[in-house]
């Protein structure tokens, strides 16, 4: 017997409920992307992982060993705090477009690399592609350059930085081995160690459109974050916000980068600023560039109100090839050609306006991709007119459908049939109370 | 959404606790031999089956498409009825070699296929192998024919037989996904139904020197092998005994089939004689050999005494190549240079004499393998000369060392110190009763 136990130990020992220690846990995932651990093996451990889970310890240290198979960003002599959010992904969530900008005119560095999106609707790279020339892939250097001068960056999740996440979640993808609470953590937190940020905020966002349908599994997901965090060094917090309706009013590429650019003109819809709000308060606080989260609200409005917000998404968007004007102008962003109201036949109470199946006609119209070569139409999209607790009277629009064709839109307003359920008494609008973890 | 489930469907399901339909199973199965399903999805799937385990109606259709991956030997216009034997292996098992001529004495038709030892000792084909000349390794038609002039073979198992068996099994042995209940009793079984016969036994032993280490564990599979048998349409019986020490008096490949032929001379041990009697009466009582249990035993006892058996087991060894004369000379028979009684410096009643321990000491003389390259040495191994039960005293031997050397035999002997537990209170035998499932 050779010292150190083998693969198949490892995978018998997770089986029986048991504990990989920190060098088990490197050698695994580094043996992995060396091929020397053959993909069959590291199926079988993570369906065990997903049976069996881990502990606190072997969740940071699979994060750890995530992180150090590739590049990790440092920001020597930078004159701001670094700050990174992650959101666990919803219907109609454009909220880093509107903070990273408010963050950077605040004084923190925000590097925020976002991935594609698959399923639902668009990611936030699909969304700010939808401005004209705008640039995600940025090489490393000329992003830390960009990040040094306006102190922000909205680009694509860099292969150089945790290249183990990109190989083990197509390995889970195929194997029905995404959805462990440790797996999932390890790979959210692992992008946001690399990234090198001293603050993390964390939105994790549970119901009907969410990952996290209850907020149990929402709380734990957070717990699990923010122990990562934490354990690794980092000031991390975790917000939990509800995503049984679409964050906003706008589903589609264009359509969000629009009511983006509108909130930061504070003009937008009340729930997408007040978790802007939520969020950035919590990463000021964080990184100690204001004192209270009060304080942090007020500065936040007042960047907001004075128009430095919307000057640093301008200045943002120049430097990564974008046309600037659209800040001030967004009808250059595209348009679809068929604009169709989804009429109302019935009076009463908005009772749901399902997340889940608004994406799904957004999807369909073609915001998003239902496979990974899938190409995205930026134009198409949903606005919703009714929030859950409006009353509605017969012919008022519930929604807006922006679509290719005239036979599209009425595919997706025979979808959006299913999404909103009238009530005859007054249904109550959503607690949108947030959680905060950490 | 195509009609059939992808495979990351069924993994999903199972691991969610679901059940795969008959159709599903044999996609699987037939896919991963094909080479469509790769290595990854199929070692996921093993292991949410170690997890959540398969329906009664599962293992038998994952059993019905191991069958199915290759060749079935059949029978038409045989004028003897079909049976067959497995035994989950314990130390010291040499049962089937006086078995399989007594059951083609009593006008069965009886091809016992087995496996090559790994661990502990050899596996009867290394037993059978000790005999100077014997060939194991019979092609499908001169077996047959062979079965049709003499009523038995004992054979290696056959790669046109079950080869899924062989591939799925070198999987799991990396995967750590040995230990399922559903799979064992599958990949058992599979072989057993593509063998042909039509009346089966199973031996199940449970105990330290058996796979199954405890009672329960043992009537599980049990049950789990029968349910098998009888929804595949074979008359299926299971016998559970006890192996916590060896079986009979020898462990060793030469060593043991001396002990099997003695035992059909009428003049082996009476714990390996009883196991025949009761696995050989069931297999009589199946296939309408004989009315009843006592009917069975009675024949069995006279083909014994008759020498009827020996003398099919002379006929099998001459039509296989092997050398006749050992069934009366047995010292033809390679032995070893060096024997080494184990002598007792304490008196006391024995305990315990641990198959397992008893098991590794032979191992370790070059009796069994430890990897599949070894080479196995047909003559040393160990007489045990002590039974559970048994008034020791000082200077008398516990067992005898059978070895290549010396220094082999201190080794061992060093080994079986362990094996060994003495006590000053009198310790009853060890109860042998066997429980029958099905």
């Amino acid at each position: 017997m050779s010292g150190s136990p083998s693969t198949v130990e490892l995978i018998e020992r997770k089986k029986r409920g048991g504990e990989l220690s920190p060098e088990e846990m490197r050698g695994l995932l580094a043996g992995y992307l060396a091929g020397e651990v053959p993909d069959y093996q590291v199926a079988a451990w993570l369906m065990a992982v997903v049976w069996r889970g881990m502990t606190e310890q072997e969740t940071l240290e699979f994060t750890r060993a995530m992180v150090q198979s590739g590049e990790t960003l440092e920001w020597p002599g930078l004159d701001r705090p670094t700050v990174d959010k992650h959101s666990t992904g919803g219907v109609g969530d454009k909220t880093s477009v509107v903070l990273v900008p408010l963050m950077a005119a605040a004084g923190a560095a925000f590097v925020k690399m976002s991935g594609r999106g698959l399923g639902h609707t668009g990611g936030t790279l699909d969304k700010l592609e939808s401005i004209p020339g705008f640039r995600c892939e940025l090489p490393l250097e000329e992003m830390r350059a960009q990040v040094r001068r306006i102190g922000c960056a909205l680009v694509g999740q860099s292969g150089e930085l945790v290249p183990a996440d990109k190989k083990l979640y197509a390995l889970r993808d195929v194997t029905g081995t995404v959805d462990s609470m440790p797996l999932i953590a390890g790979s959210i937190m692992s992008k946001k160690l690399a990234g090198g940020a001293s603050s993390i905020v964390l939105d994790v966002k549970w119901g009907s459109g969410a990952f996290m349908q209850t907020l149990d599994d929402a709380r734990e997901l957070a717990r699990t974050l923010v122990a990562i965090g934490n354990g690794a060094g980092r000031r991390t917090r975790a917000v939990l916000s509800p995503m049984r309706q679409p964050l906003g009013r706008t589903v589609g590429n264009a359509l969000e980068i629009r009511e983006a650019i509108d909130t930061l003109h504070g003009r937008g819809p009340a729930d997408l600023w007040r978790l802007t709000l939520e969020l950035g308060a919590h990463l000021l606080e964080l990184s100690g560039l204001a004192k209270s989260a009060d304080e942090a609200r007020s500065a936040l409005t007042w960047l907001r109100d004075s128009g430095a917000g919307s000057r640093t998404l301008q200045t943002l968007i120049e430097a990564q090839g974008g046309d600037p004007r659209v800040v001030d102008e967004p009808d250059i962003l595209p348009s679809a050609p068929v604009v169709r109201p989804f009429i109302s036949d019935l009076p009463g109470w908005v009772a749901e306006a399902d997340a889940r199946t608004i994406g799904d006609a957004a999807l369909a119209l073609g915001a998003g991709r239902r496979t990974k070569a899938d190409p995205v139409d930026p134009a198409v999209g949903i606005v919703v007119r009714a929030r859950i607790g409006d009353r509605i009277e017969p012919g008022q629009p519930l929604a807006d459908v922006h679509a290719r064709s005239g036979e599209a839109a009425d595919e997706a307003i025979a979808r959006l049939r299913s999404a909103f359920v009238l009530s005859v008494r007054p249904a109550g609008p959503v607690p949108e109370d947030y959680e905060t973890v950490g």
